[in-house]
């Protein structure tokens, strides 16, 4: 038998877990820019929204979620009201919010992760549940958005890549 | 100013994170029992695979990852072989790989999370990347089974539903 592991390890640093979120935004704003400018904002499948509506409902928690992991003020502010209107005015959107989320993130104090909180009068949990739903969240949508851009005969980007700088064409790919 | 946060500041415990993943895998299974039994085999969109076999890459992906993560031997073994070929079987295998998944989990070592593995020889990378992977890839084709099932007229189950029991109609619903 070995040793029961301690109920308190580490699986993943607050550092981490910040580092893993921007490298799926990273891989998120890539998909939307493989969308034809006006497809993003048209193209759906299933009566679901299209691809810019549900990268919008992704950008636009990240502020009001912050907000509320720092404050304990959990106000919708910003959330649901009507998103940029092109690719460009998304992309900006989509940027401004990395920098609130790298921001803010490094205010978090330590023990904040496991605090309960009641989200947005939503439900009631730890802190890290409700930072790992907004990363879920955006990872299930960008899954939806592989569908629309292949049903575009779109190849989307690969999954797994998540560097800030790729490769140039021709360049040797040496992550 | 406010004193930096310790470098190796918890964002998820060990038991968290298996908790976290558990809840998607419920959630998975909820989508695989959604579908018409011959449409979840059948069905698929711009030339994608039928949700079937995204599930089937999915549960494939633990037992080798289990194994490479116990025993540092990264073989595809039962990875990529022909899965279940209908509904019953699918959820059988989906089962199946619950319990190892919670069987291996329990043995990872506290500091092997942050070890470095040559993950089946197609990455390197801390242990913890490679089980967000799987997670965040489970997360990503569940989202692609939603279209499926919208454009098939069916009402997929919540997302943010993780719990083991629903309520059954016309109880309560106090979670």
């Amino acid at each position: 038998m070995s040793t029961p592991r301690d109920p308190d390890t580490t699986f993943l640093t607050a550092d981490a877990l910040l580092e893993h979120w921007q490298g799926h935004r990273r891989l998120t704003r890539r998909v939307i820019e493989a969308f034809p400018d006006d497809r993003l904002f048209t193209f759906s499948a299933g009566g679901m929204r299209p691809f810019a509506q549900l990268a919008t409902e992704v950008l636009q928690m990240i502020a009001p979620t912050m907000r509320g992991v720092l404050e304990d003020e959990w106000s919708a502010g910003g959330y649901g009201e009507p998103g940029p209107s092109d690719k460009a005015g998304l992309l900006a959107a989509w940027d401004e919010a990395d920098g609130v989320l790298a921001n803010s993130f490094a205010r978090i104090p330590a023990k904040r992760f496991r605090e309960q909180a009641n989200a947005f009068g939503l439900w009631t949990a730890p802190i890290y549940t409700t930072l790992l739903y907004l990363i879920d969240n955006e990872v299930h949508h960008r899954g939806q958005g592989y569908v629309y851009l292949r049903m575009l005969g779109i190849a989307p980007p690969a999954f797994y890549e998540r560097r800030a700088q790729l490769p140039e064409p021709g360049e040797t790919d040496a992550p």
